[in-house]
């Protein structure tokens, strides 16, 4: 194959490399299969093993390759589109058929960013976990944080934890009038919790989604969800029904 | 310091350095600091050079250290949040004030998966190209794909190419009646052109952010942003004025 000339840009070696191999990928290999050993390709491609390691990682932050633990280097399938936001004014996973299962709950003091949102200070909020599963598969572990003074009828309850509390939390807090949220994303390494229910090792690279909740001219509740970078692709419709697919159909959402 | 025990979660050891690391960054470094070199940090912490050396890119994927070329490893600043949606039907950077500076337009197929979604298959398209810039620093790097289809009366424009030609685009573009907006953010790595503009080395982890347009019942354009992962959160605001600060208080944007 001919080299390309970029005249005004200086390529590093791993980036041509990783041109080639993308190539390679398409033409010679099917989605799950494992590569070659490393000595094997960088014989293969005529390059050191540093610059094969450095090429292998861009694709890997592509979506291309997945690293798996006890398998090797495998051809990653597209990733999957996963609806982070709706225009609807609706709690996340409030509808039937939510995608969100939560697992468990605690009392504890919010981290000092998610408490200076949710202006509760050192005062303990209720913590929800949950767990957001797409065809079988947990692509995102979410922290949320509820103070209580947004669901003030929760003493009723009485389970103080696991996911009979989650719920109750869940559905007093569901009683509120959401009036808007907004939402940041930006890009984070999967805490050691959180590694484990996604199946990654910690510190993998996540999408880390903060979504903040308004109800009763206030701050309700406050999100932190870590997404699988190397499967997701997070999508967000302006009318919540259309999404971008990647063979460019358009595809109904069951959101 | 103690070391933290934790029952169900096996914690390997260059994550412990991580979050020691972490630590030590908030009580002994400024902002803009250069940290010792790797030799010495790993003496300091009593650890080897390839654990640490994980340990540190756990910290930049988390925005908390910046590898800069010719300097050396530095102790980030916050993170930028910049709004990538509101709610409103705009175009974007179509209004007054805008933050995406057009640089150049060109005319050529765009790429399959976009080709898919303007279905304009091999047919050339109009690309123009735009860079973002927030507090004098490039942030992001934009193809926008505009179909001829979508902007008929553009033959009467002269300039073949560069930033007359990119606005000729754009005007023409933005006469069309929006009807709505879709978008996908996903993790990538820099392209050598987006790199450059960027500031970067090609392969650095950015968030990708593909735009679709409707207008007329269809796909009028299709964009694909590139934003730097390491300096930038991207915000989806609600009600396209309230965004999400790192001190928890409300911004207003000016967008």
């Amino acid at each position: 194959m001919g080299t390309t000339q970029l005249e005004s840009v200086q390529e590093p070696k791993y980036w041509h490399l990783k041109t080639v191999l993308s190539e390679a990928l398409d033409s010679d290999f099917a989605v799950g299969e494992i590569l070659p050993n490393e000595r094997d390709l960088a014989a293969r491609f005529g390059v050191a093993r540093a610059t094969l390691r450095q090429a292998l990682e861009q694709l890997e932050l592509e979506g291309r390759l997945q690293r798996r633990r006890g398998v090797g280097t495998t051809v990653a399938p597209p990733r999957v589109g996963v609806a982070v936001a709706t225009a609807q004014h609706e709690w996340a996973g409030g509808a039937v058929g939510e995608a969100w299962q939560p697992v468990d709950c605690g009392s504890e003091a919010a981290p000092s960013a998610v408490a200076a949102m949710l202006g509760t200070g050192t005062e303990p909020v209720h913590v929800v976990r949950r767990i957001r599963d797409t065809h079988g598969q947990a692509v995102a572990a979410e922290l949320l944080y509820v103070p209580a003074s947004s669901v003030p009828d929760l003493s009723a309850i009485d389970a103080p934890s696991g996911t009979v509390r989650a719920r109750a939390v869940l559905r007093e807090l569901h009683r509120l009038g959401l009036e808007g949220q907004d939402r940041s994303v930006e890009l984070g390494s999967a805490r050691a919790d959180d590694a484990k229910e996604l199946d990654r090792l910690p510190g993998a690279p996540v999408l880390v989604v903060t979504t903040r909740y308004f109800a009763e001219g206030g701050t309700a509740a406050v999100s932190i969800a870590t997404y699988r970078a190397d499967t997701c692709r997070l999508t967000f419709g302006d009318s919540g029904a259309l999404e971008i697919s990647h063979d460019g159909q358009q595809e109904r959402q069951a959101s």
